[in-house]
């Protein structure tokens, strides 16, 4: 199965990512000069892993009939000081909002996510540690 | 030195990622159940290889006084079958613009990428293989 994206050059340090007619700006801030016109292309592989297990954890829930008011998956990332630098390890944060919600549910959700569901997850266990919590 | 983004619920499948005061809405096409309003998280993992290793050609290729019209960076990722799907190899397609173009001097520069200055191609190389190509 194959998938395909291009980036194209926008001048100075920018790519416009085109991505199945979708499209997404990066850059570098000014201090290693970039215009800051977008995300840097690194913590895009951050904003992949919390939009996977995210999705991944909206369709279980879903599935065990707990309704949530709001969802903020945040993502914390060491990286390593040589160059290039690497993420070494990852914890991510599941903000939960609703009423009464069960939280041995959402813990199922989570671990489904990661043990089971999400691509993104299983790739980057392979280099480095991933670690949760819950927040409601 | 840690890094950090957030990805907020935006209903049903998507996901609003804040990257250093930027954001990515990340969705899931429809016949998997989203909207389509979005890339999908995993396809960001090839747009930050992408724009990683783009940043560096062209920073590498200031440097060295190669002036270029163009470039395209396309990605080609093959996929495995089970659950989760994973990437299992990738090939970069390097397309440059431009006059009289020193293919040695291009040649150069992605390899310092790939071999020296791109954090995401070292995490990547790590669990699958890279090769690239150029054409100009």
């Amino acid at each position: 199965m194959k998938t395909e994206i291009e980036s194209v050059w926008k001048g100075n340090l920018q790519f416009e990512s085109h991505i199945d007619g979708h499209r997404v700006l990066t850059d570098v801030p000014t201090e290693y000069g970039g215009d800051n016109a977008g995300p840097s292309p690194k913590k895009l592989m951050l904003s992949a892993l919390a939009g996977c297990t995210g999705v991944d954890v909206a369709m279980i829930l879903k599935k065990m009939r707990v309704e949530i008011d709001d969802l903020v998956v945040k993502v914390e990332a060491e990286q390593s000081e040589e160059t290039p630098s690497q993420y070494t390890s990852m914890h991510l944060i599941y903000e939960f909002s609703g009423k009464d919600l069960d939280t041995d549910k959402l813990k199922k959700a989570i671990e489904l996510s990661h043990d089971k569901y999400c691509g993104v997850s299983m790739m980057y266990k392979s280099f480095l540690n991933i670690t949760w919590e819950i927040v409601c």
